[in-house]
């Protein structure tokens, strides 16, 4: 039997960082299931009370007291849920004051501030997203010349979501580039991509995993055949190695790995 | 003169987590200019020496002690970087213990479990982010009986990145229908969404707010000027109430925020 165990997520706000935070810890423990109740926008007296009445049902069903992530600021609710049935991992409360301590500061105790749509780092994580669609799959090369960074890459590599990716998370503008049959004849550049040598960055993908992610696509077509997964892979390599472009191997690791070793690969923060 | 502070984020993989609550941590006080430095995959000595020499430097230069943000599971790395001149705030290890004795479980102090690209969860993710793609602005209307929501409200109210918000945060399959003056002529809902009611969401925005988003897109236009924000907007709110479907005002809320309201609202989770 597999063991168990309810844990919640609870913030005033989105709870993105309490999921953050907490899946990151309990992705330490294997062998568990967790049954994840996520309450976002526990701002008022009532949701406060909605979710104790939650963690009481969970703690009665279960033979354990459930977890509880949580990340409120408002100290009143924060109490109240701490003092239900639940293990409480208070992600805001234990740090708070060593901040407060060492910025000889009083913290303002304001909600809502984390994702402020009136920031300038906000605004541009919006106009990199829409830069980044418009610059999809070669399209749009005329906005190369904006952008902080060029993905190239046969299709299916990994290039659209990393650049999605990179966009809203991290405000980059990353424009894409994909590699097809005509350009991998031999090993020069794209005359389309000369004058940016300097923004590529070449994304490789083991041929087993090409033909696997393309065969969902287009079942049985000569496009996710082995064959030409190992061949456009083998000269999109070689394309990259002949014009000294960094590239990196996005067979086993997510976008989010894939956005952040390029980034701080290419220093672009 | 604006209080300085040089603040250190620091992780062995992407420092998302690091990130996520250094920056609400942040956010709670005003006044303050951090200088921000990011060092992901911080997984090696060399590595682990090099940020030393990084918090080093910035304690020298500084007239106060660095604080540093870690998420760092490697206990060797993280004691080294501890003991350099630094405020350090330990995101791991403070709760790790903590989630030992609660699971009556050893962690596996693994690195790199948090975004496994061989979960569902992962798949579900990237496929979303494809399924939005396709199905954005109303295109790929055959998408909407795969859909797990279909967001509509007129050109600009936040749709599209909310839309991949939800799919890359989330992994929820969100399709949208851009409502243009035709589908605004009366309250009756565009055909081709009558079969989907049950999971329409709409956008709303304040004219003003539009008519500036749309003056940066397309100057001095009809599309951009203030009536025609007014009655799009009008009329869109006049459509959203008639057919009984929920809306949430988009203007001051950022589509971390408009996604999960909506999430929350129709328990899409």
């Amino acid at each position: 039997m597999t063991n168990q165990r309810t844990v919640f997520f609870i913030s005033d706000r989105t709870g993105i960082t309490a999921e953050a935070l907490g899946n990151s810890l309990l992705s330490q423990f294997e062998n568990i299931e967790f049954n994840e109740i996520h309450l976002s926008f526990v701002d008022t007296f009532d949701k406060a009370k909605s979710a104790i009445g939650k963690i009481n049902n969970a703690s009665a069903k279960g033979n354990s007291l459930p977890l509880v992530f949580s990340t409120q600021i408002n100290a009143e609710y924060r109490e109240l849920i701490k003092n239900s049935p639940c293990i409480f991992f208070d992600f805001f409360d234990t740090f708070i004051s060593k901040m407060e301590r060492s910025l000889n500061l009083k913290s303002s105790h304001t909600i809502g501030r984390l994702h402020n749509p009136n920031s300038n780092d906000y605004s541009s994580r919006i106009n990199s997203i829409n830069f980044s669609l418009g610059s999809d799959d070669g399209l749009g090369s005329k906005n190369y010349a904006q952008a902080d960074i060029i993905l190239i890459g046969v299709s299916r590599s990994g290039k659209t979501p990393s650049c999605l990716f990179m966009a809203l998370q991290y405000g980059i503008k990353a424009a894409n580039y994909p590699l097809i049959d005509q350009d991998l004849t031999n090993t020069e550049l794209p005359e389309i991509l000369q004058p940016y040598k300097n923004k590529l960055f070449g994304l490789r993908i083991k041929p087993e995993r090409l033909c696997q992610i393309r065969e969902k696509r287009k079942g049985n077509s000569a496009y996710a055949s082995i064959g030409q997964c190992q061949r456009e892979i083998k000269r999109a390599e070689d394309l990259y190695l002949a014009n000294n472009i960094s590239f990196l191997d996005t067979t086993q690791i997510s976008i989010e790995e894939i956005s952040a070793k390029i980034i701080s690969k290419l220093s672009l923060r």
